[in-house]
Order: structure tokens, then C-alpha cells, then sequence
């Protein structure tokens, strides 16, 4: 029998993301989406992709319908107004799989710091951190995904099998990162006018972006002691697409194949990490709605340092996708299921 | 058991396209991909984005070799080219859907007036137009399918309900039509270097496009008599997408809501034409990778003139997606397989 | 002495152009730069491109202060707005150029079926319709100019030489137009986020678009009696440019080298209307930032439609542009002056 | 007396770009534009922005021709057929503004490394190197101008204040540009398509890219020391701009109010480096098309790098608005001439 999945906050970008796929998933029929702004109105009045796909009308949030009408749900709300509605749920007796900051972190402090004071702390401990290639196993036992921001994503899959083979020095870490203006959101801002965007190229939030804890949380744990990241986000005009430039030094010399190898081996069972051939390099695009991330490793002999690229879609294997393959392990479903199409290029 | 299906010219956007869309066909197994240019190569050296997803090397085309592995081909070499290779493949068993102009026409007369000397004119007698929304009985039964051109599918929809229903004025009708730049190929010319189209739109080929002579023979077929067009086509700085904007003089006053009316009841039983309901106008953005046609329809009373707004993507419903559309049919296969996905949004 | 020059509104895209070129004019002081939502705030500030060529800080208005420090004012302030600054500015001495489109209108009547209740109108008898090429001598005289939008200049130039020289039926007249999305302005919308309009064309307001009844005010005037024209506007994923697509009917077969030394001819004279030789189409981004306006014209004898093809910047002779090239006039300076650049290609 | 200028291979975007700012230069009649493509043809036929505003037929190079007719020429022929003209050019008593690569280095071993044997190595020691910042009085003097590439100047302007005052180790120094694909030229490739390059990011050369020993070069003089960099170049979707992130550890803990003072000061009395208040960061957008090299630094305490941010516009400051400004200082004229204007926002 099919899953029955919810989708709060249905009518941001990871929310139609969510929908896209879900569409085409073949074991899950989506049976709620909410949406404040669009209440009683046709998905497909809103969405005209919809048409004749998804017949659903959206509606506000009432906890106990959700949990009445799901098995499980994603949480595309904003953070705080997420963890507003997850322990209710998860009492109810509803999966959740929240795209929000909400839970992804070990420590309401941290947390807090960050974000806002935390008002389900407890469940920080109970949750699984949905980033299938470092906690397969908690994410198929678990009731509550905290899935990982999209910047985290690449930077975590770029820097996981130098930390795991001890081959690079745990500081200084760098991560330069472009992506796509869909990352920002759907609601108009000026910040994102298309004018203000198109034909240029901004850094921002150099001082500190909100997702460097979550990054520098995971890391930590992967290398076993607290280790810092310099991480600088870029905003590129285009939708789609997160291309994250991560540098590190080497312990010691290290072949450029050898370290192909390494990471070869590294992903070689994973489905969604591709680790391209030498002289390959990864293009966002050849991702871009696909829950690849594609992977290129380089070592500079010159310079002593180590270059990883990566190329993911932020909507998909940075947000929507991810929570996908997370819904697919938590439910016994091979991880895979509706995930393996291949990027609209061009 | 699956169908053996190949693809001719396999690396150009039609045959990119096409790899995407069959790789994820439940009843297709893909056997054979060529390419003169790239020969001896893995498609995924080719194109990343088919890493893990498709294993076949590029091969040069041999008529025999082809026929022996595929039981259906799709041509995507260029016009003349493609009739080359086209009769010995029907004859060797192979079914074709050729993506190029040679075998849209009925007259080899007009063919060869836009374009070259004809070498199996035999042929354009027993090929079907492959618009399934004109021609859907003779496409089931053929074996040779020309597959229309980009524009003249998204002006066929729109002028079709009105010239059945004796709706219009048979002259003048007019075309204006807006196209992403993916419809100019992937070879390198001046005219599709980045920076000449990025920021800019341009028409071009205002005195007669290779099109008009498609949608004309169309146009008077569905009309009964010979029928011309006025069209301007215009290139946009976006990769993928068509807005036809079609413009009609009413036999007789008409309003909106009937009209309305006629167009949804027209193509209430086609599964890839989706009438828009009143208030709601096509948007490139909202058909991005599917077999969709979106369609608006609306009656200025002041002016007097009935205008169809097209929306399709001008790789899926302007070609690829379409052609898969006609292989479902020349197969007995649901025509709708593997083509029910929604828009890449945003 | 230079001219002492204020901008009302001067934040929106229009107000910025204006300060792009003024800054560039040699007989042009800019001494006031007025902003509600920035007020306060140093022009550089908020737009960085402005530091070190400009210091001026962004200010409420005060009519009398504006009136004060200069002697001419470019108010950018959304219609209605505008009108109720206008008249104590001319009575303070200060001569306006209004870019909203409450000085369009020879008729409170129709500016009010389209807008709002005109609180000016016996200003709309003495002001000058800011097109250089249809108005120069009344807008030498003026104290007030309402400087046209930017699909009627588009438009108007395209079709002047036709009506002129009667060459036309004078019915139908249609004209499809495509925009860069700067035209919907910098305020925040839905509709104007990027990821929403990027790699889409959408057409939009189909029923009645303001600017058709600016154009047909002037159309009926060229031609001596009311006519009325089907006006399809399209927005294009770019900042600037329009590409104005206007069809007519010949009143008799004319070859198409008459009509492109009519064209010649008529515009021999203006420095900012460059008719394109044969075979040469117009291209928005070769006039991007120029006050130009490219056309081209062709005649279609399979079914009698003159094309004529024009390019403009909405924000350079669409808006700001034309107004310098208005205030050159209202002030005896070389109408050129300060506005022959070349365009940023690419 | 004006200058005489020409521009040898004036049909790519360096040339093209140098033809919009020298109509603006009060000083300077282009008298000669060369082109081996295009030789025949009136330079308005083949760009149509320059109707109206040059009168100029493209010519093909004549050495001896050039020197008659001009004091000084802009050379955007590709590297090695540079250096095959500018000795005779020399000879002949005209100067030379070299955008290629063939004189930017010190020595011809380093040069003929990277691109391939050097015909004219004499020369190599009488050239400057054409960044005003660094050469402004050897600039003054010269014959013969190596003008820096595009990168070379962001990260030149990026660094030199940190290396000048000490304040930071020598090694490591990484620096990862963004860069638009007007950068790549105007000719067609595989690569520069447009579909190719849209809605994507790509890293490119990590591996080396020829740009590199020239940052070396300078860098290595400004440090007293040989010294290395690792450096990254992404290639963005839009036709202009350079955002260049460098990143660099202080030898001792730095207030960042003290890092801005200092760059503020370096900086004080350049013309077209501009350092951004705090808070502020570079946007490539708001230098489009301008000289202008927009500046801000940032110390991060937590992991002890600090981050210098450059925008510029690779045509404009990193090629030939800077060869303008080479050209004014090399002249006797303010170095500003003919290049203070603002960007096209938007």
C-alpha cells in the first residue's frame, strides 16, 4: 500500500520540489499540502505545472488532520513555526522529515545561537541528522529527520573521506561556495528581484552564514574533536545549483590517483555520490534536478593543497531529493525510489 | 518484452533529450546511441549527467548494425542525412521517427523548395505527420513517422479548434512566436555564443522560415484549402521554451467564455494539451521538460481578433517528448508512458 | 551655467538611469535626489555604483525645497503621486518632465478609465507628449512633459512612416511586444522574484494593457481619426530592452526597398532613430543603455503584412533617455547631448 | 591634437569594448580598427551598435600602414601573432598597449612555459606592466604596455595593501574567481554556447590556468620572495564581471577596522579602486562596464584568515578600460579621461 505523505509549507521551492518528485514516486500517493498564503485555493490554480497531475487543494495546518491524513510528513516550514508543529505530530503518531534548521542540530544551544530559542529540545536527541551517506542506519530507525541544509550537504560529502582516511590536516578547512537564487526562497525581497540578480555576482553573509555550525557540527564529529571551517558563500544568477570549492593541506604528499582512488572507494556503494574520472570536472548542471552530487578531487603539488569539487541541485540532493531518499529508508523502501532520473540538459 | 529502441545523431539536444526521457520509460530498453562526432566515447564521458545511468559507448551508424539491434529508431541527424539512412532501415525491419524536416512533407516538390534535392520521395506518401493530436489513427499504424517542427506543433494546437469549428477567418492568420535558443542546436555558431544571446532578443528570419512551409501545408489541410501564414519567429535568451502568440479574425462576434468552451472541449481527451482556465496564461517556465501544451485563449471585443497563447518546450512537445508520444502509438503502448512528469519549477 | 537638475522618486530603475546619464551630461548639475523609503541615506549607499561619482543624500520631498534648488525636476514617482507634486512646481518655476503617465493623456477621461481620478487636468491641455520625433516643437515651448511610456515609443516610431505617408489600412493594426522585466520596476513582487521569471517567457495583461490607450491617443492623432490596435505585451528573462513586433496591411502592393527608403527618408534627420539596412534585423541588446532606436522594415508579398521590427532600452529611450533628450529640448541644448553612448556589448 | 588610435584584431570583445570607451574619450580619433575576419566590412555592419557613431571599414593589418596612420594602437590579437607586429610597430615609432600575453611577463622562460617560444624577448625588459596601481610611473614612460589579464588585476588589487604593509604570511594564498564568459572571447566553441554555459557553474583549469604565473610574477616582486598561490577560476552565466575571493592568514590577530583603514589609505587616491564601507560588499554588478575595481576585506576571527572580496569588470578594468587608462597616463593625459562613468544598473 502506498505512503500516505503530507507536505506542510507546500508552496515554497523545496515544497513544489517535493511535489515534482513525489508525483513520480511509485509507492507514495501525496494525500495533504498546506500552505498559509494559498489556503483553499487549487494546487494547480497556483502552480499551473500541476495541472491535470495534482489535484489536491491546499490547506491551513490543523496538527491533528495532518497526522489523520498522513504516515508521514516533510516540514517545508519555516524554522521556529516547523517546531511548532513536529512534537504534536510525531505524538500523533506521524514520520516527519523537517526541511527547516529546526533539527539538525545536536544542541538546542547551538541552536539558539543561531536561530531562536528552541522549543522542542528533547527531540535534538531522538532525531537522525538525514544525510544518508554518513547516518544510513539512524535514518532508517528514526521518527524525525533533520535534513541538512544544502551548503552542509556539499561541503560534508566533499570533506567526509579526507577526514575518515586522516589524509588532510583538520585546519585550516576552506570552503568557497556558488549557488543558484532559488536557495533564498520564493518570497519576494528585494535581494532577490531579478533585476538585482541577473548579469552578477555577490558575496554575502561572509561574516558568518547560519549553516557554517550545522557544517562545522558534522565535521567535527567526523574528525572527533571541534574543528572550524572559513566559509564564504557566493550568489550566482541562476535557479538551480550549489558548486562548493573546498580546500584543505594533505598530512603528507599524496598522489592525485591515489586520492581518486580514495574517494573512488569511498562512494563506490553509494547511489547518489558520483566521483568523476580524472579530468572531469563537476557542472551543476548536469545535476540540476537530480539528487547527484557529483565530486572531483585535485592536488596541487605546487601549492600543497587539496581541491574537492562538488556540484549538487540545492532543491534536490541539497533539500527536496534528500528528504526523498530519507522517506525511502525510513519506510524500507530502496533509498533510490523515484530519485533515479537524469538532469534536464540543456 | 521491452522495446529495442536507438537513436541516431544521439548528441545533439534532441537526442540528449531523448536519452533522458526514454532512460526513465518503463517498457524502453535503450541498445544503440551514434554519433559521427564522438565515436568510440561513453555517452557519460559525453554528457556526465548519464554517469551511473547509461552505459553505452557513441557509435558511428551502420545501417545493418542498427537494424540488428533496434526494432524502432529515432533519427536526430540533420535534414538529408537523415534520409539517407532512413529507407534501408525501413527495409531492414526497423521502425523510424525521424526528427529532421525530411519526411514532414507531402510534396517533395515543396520539401525541395526549402530545402534539398529529395532522395525517397516514395516515402512521403506512407510516412505520418507525427502530430498526435491531428493524425493519432494513421501514427498507430505507420512505420515511418516525420516528426513535426517546434513551431508548427505549438501553432497547430492553437489554430486547430478554431479552423474544425469554422471559427475564423481563413485569412489572415499571423504568428508570433518566442523561442528558447536550444531550438538553434548545439554546434557552435556565432549566433549561439553565450554572450551574443544572453540579454538580448532578436527576431530572425522574418522573410521565411523553413517552418512556415510545414505549418502552412498543415493549416490548409485542416482547412480545405490552400492557407498561408503570416510568422515571426523570435530567438530568447533562455534554453528551453516556445510562446506562440497566434492571432485570428472571428467568422463572427464570439465570446470569451464560449470560446473558452470550444478549446477545453476540443482537447478535452488529450492528454498532453491542457486548456488553461480563464485568467490563467501560458508560461514557458510551467511546460520546462514536458510533453505539456498549454493554452490560452481570449476574444478582444474592441479590436476583433481571437488570440491562442502556446506554451511548450520546444525539446519535449516540440520534439523529443513528442516523438516518444508517437513511439507509444506506433507501439500499442499507453501513449502517455513515461512522459506524465511535471516542469523542472524553478 | 549648468542646469540645476532634480530627480523625484530618483530609486527606482527609471531614477537610477536618470543619474547614470545625468552624471554624464556636461551642462547638468544633479542637486537633488529624493527617496521616501531611503531618505536620509547617501545615495552611494544604496546603490554602490554611485560612490565616488556621486554624494548627493537621498531626501523627502519638500515641493518648495525641490523648487528651490533647481530649475528643472524629472519626477520618477508612480503615477498619481506624481500629479500631486507637479502643479505647485511649476507655479514654484520649476519645470517638470514626468515619467509617470500622469501627463500622457490629452483626456482626464480616458487617463481616468485606465488610472485613477486625475487631480491635474487642466495641466493635460498645456503639457507636451514627450516624443521627440512626433513633438519636438511643442516640448521646446513646454514647461511640462509627459515623457511616453516605453511600449508606445516602440511602437509610435514603428509606425509613424506608414500612417504619415498613408501606406496603411488603418485597421488592423496589432503589435506583439517583448520586454526585459525592469519594466515591472525594483519594488518586490511575486512576479518579479527571479527565479520566477528566468528561463520563461510569459505573456500578460492580453486584455487590456495600460499603455494601449497612450498608443492609440497617438495613433488616431497621426492618422486623423480614432483607430484602435491589438497590444500583446511578453516579459523576457533579461533586464532591459524591447523588441516591438508591429504587423499592419498595405493599402497597395509596395516593393520593400520603397518602404525602407520611406523609412530612410522619414528618419534621415533624428539622431536617436537608426533605420537598419537591408537584411540587418534589430537586436535589443545593441541599443542596450543607448537612447537608439533600431528598425527594421519588411514587406511580405505572400500575404501582404508589413513587419516593422523595432529595438529600444525601456529605461534609456523607453523612459530616462527620452527625457534628457526632452530636457535638451525644453532648455535650447543639442538635443543629443549627453546621450550618444554605444552599448554595453556584450 | 587628439590622439591618433588603433585597435589591431578590433572585431573581438576586448576590441569591441575599447571602440565603446575611445568614442567617449574626449581626446582620442580611432582612426584605424583592424580585423582578418571581417576585413572589408564596415565595422557598423558587423556590430550594429556602432551605426551612426563610427564610420570605420575593418581592415587587415598592413604593420607599416598602422604606424602612418596612428601614435598609438591597442593590440587584442591573440597571443604570439601579438608579438609577430608590435617590434615593427615599435620601430616605426608607434606605441603599443599589448592586451594579449605576450608582454606581461619578465621573462621569456616563464612565458615560454605556458604559451609558446617568445619571438621578441628583447622587449620583454623595456615593456610595463600595465596596472597603473603598481607601475604608474614606469607606465608613464614606456613604449610598450603588457596589459594585465583579467584575473591577474582583481587579485593584484586584492593583495598588494596585505603585502605592502606585511600583514600577512606569504604562503598559504588562495584565491577563487568567478568570472563571466565574455572573459572566454567571442569566438564559437563547444564550450561558450549558449545552452552550454546558461543556468550553470563550472570550475575550469584547476589545474593551472595561464593566468596564474603572472599573478606569481607580481606577486613575488611585491613580496621581495618567490611565492605561490593556489587559484581556482569558476565560469558564471553572465556575459561580464570577475568576483575575486582571495584568502590570506594576518601574521598577528588584526581588528578588521584596522584592515579597513589600511586599505582605505593604500587606496586613497586611486581613481578606480574604490574600498567599500564595512558592511558593503563588491557586486560585479554595480561595475559593469566601468573601470572601477570595488574592494572589501574582512578578518574572521574565529579561523584566522582574512577574506579580500574584488569585483571588476573583466572587459573594462580587466582589459580595456585599464589598457584606456594605460593609454592616458602613457600620454600625458588625466588618467581618468574618457572612463568616469557608472554601470548600467540594472
Amino acid at each position: 500500500m502506498a505512503l500516505q505523505v503530507g507536505i506542510l509549507g507546500a508552496t515554497g521551492y523545496t515544497g513544489v520540489e517535493l511535489i515534482r518528485l513525489l508525483l513520480a514516486h511509485p509507492e507514495v500517493r501525496l494525500t495533504m499540502v498546506t500552505s498559509e498564503r494559498y489556503a483553499g485555493q487549487k494546487l494547480a490554480d497556483v502552480f499551473p505545472t500541476f495541472r491535470d497531475r495534482c489535484d489536491l487543494t491546499l490547506q491551513k495546518i490543523s496538527t491533528k488532520e495532518v497526522a489523520r491524513q498522513t504516515t508521514i510528513v516533510f516540514s517545508c516550514l519555516p524554522h521556529e513555526n516547523s517546531m511548532a508543529h513536529v512534537p504534536e505530530l510525531l505524538e500523533l503518531g506521524t514520520k516527519v522529515i523537517d526541511l527547516s534548521a529546526d533539527f539538525r542540530f545536536d544542541s538546542a544551544k547551538l541552536y539558539e545561537k543561531w536561530y531562536t530559542p528552541h522549543t522542542a529540545p528533547a527531540l535534538l536527541q531522538s532525531k537522525a541528522y538525514g544525510l544518508p551517506e554518513l547516518y544510513r542506519e539512524e535514518i532508517r530507525k528514526t521518527f524525525l529527520v533533520g535534513n541538512p541544509g544544502c551548503y552542509p550537504t556539499a561541503f560534508l560529502l566533499s570533506i567526509a573521506p579526507l577526514v575518515a582516511k586522516q589524509l588532510i590536516a583538520l585546519q585550516p578547512i576552506l570552503c568557497d561556495a556558488k549557488s543558484g537564487t532559488s536557495g533564498a526562497g520564493r518570497s519576494p525581497q528585494q535581494e532577490n528581484v531579478f533585476s538585482e540578480i541577473n548579469e552578477g555576482v555577490v558575496p554575502y553573509k561572509i561574516e558568518g552564514h547560519r549553516h557554517v555550525p550545522e557544517m562545522e557540527q558534522e565535521l567535527s564529529k567526523l574528525a572527533g574533536e571541534p574543528l572550524r571551517i572559513r566559509f564564504t558563500p557566493h550568489l550566482i544568477p541562476m535557479d538551480r545549483g550549489i558548486l562548493a570549492t573546498t580546500y584543505a593541506r594533505p598530512l603528507k604528499k599524496i598522489a592525485s590517483d591515489q586520492l581518486q582512488k580514495i574517494f573512488a572507494d569511498h562512494y563506490a556503494k553509494e547511489p547518489f555520490v558520483r566521483v568523476l574520472p580524472p579530468g572531469q570536472l563537476p557542472q551543476t548542471k548536469q545535476v540540476r534536478g537530480t539528487n547527484f552530487c557529483d565530486l572531483a578531487i585535485h592536488y596541487d603539488e605546487r601549492t600543497e593543497w587539496v581541491t574537492v569539487l562538488a556540484a549538487i541541485d540545492n532543491l534536490t540532493k541539497g533539500a527536496s531529493g534528500q528528504a526523498i531518499q530519507n522517506m525511502n529508508l525510513m519506510n524500507g523502501l530502496d533509498e533510490t525510489m523515484g530519485l533515479l532520473n537524469t538532469a534536464l540538459v540543456p
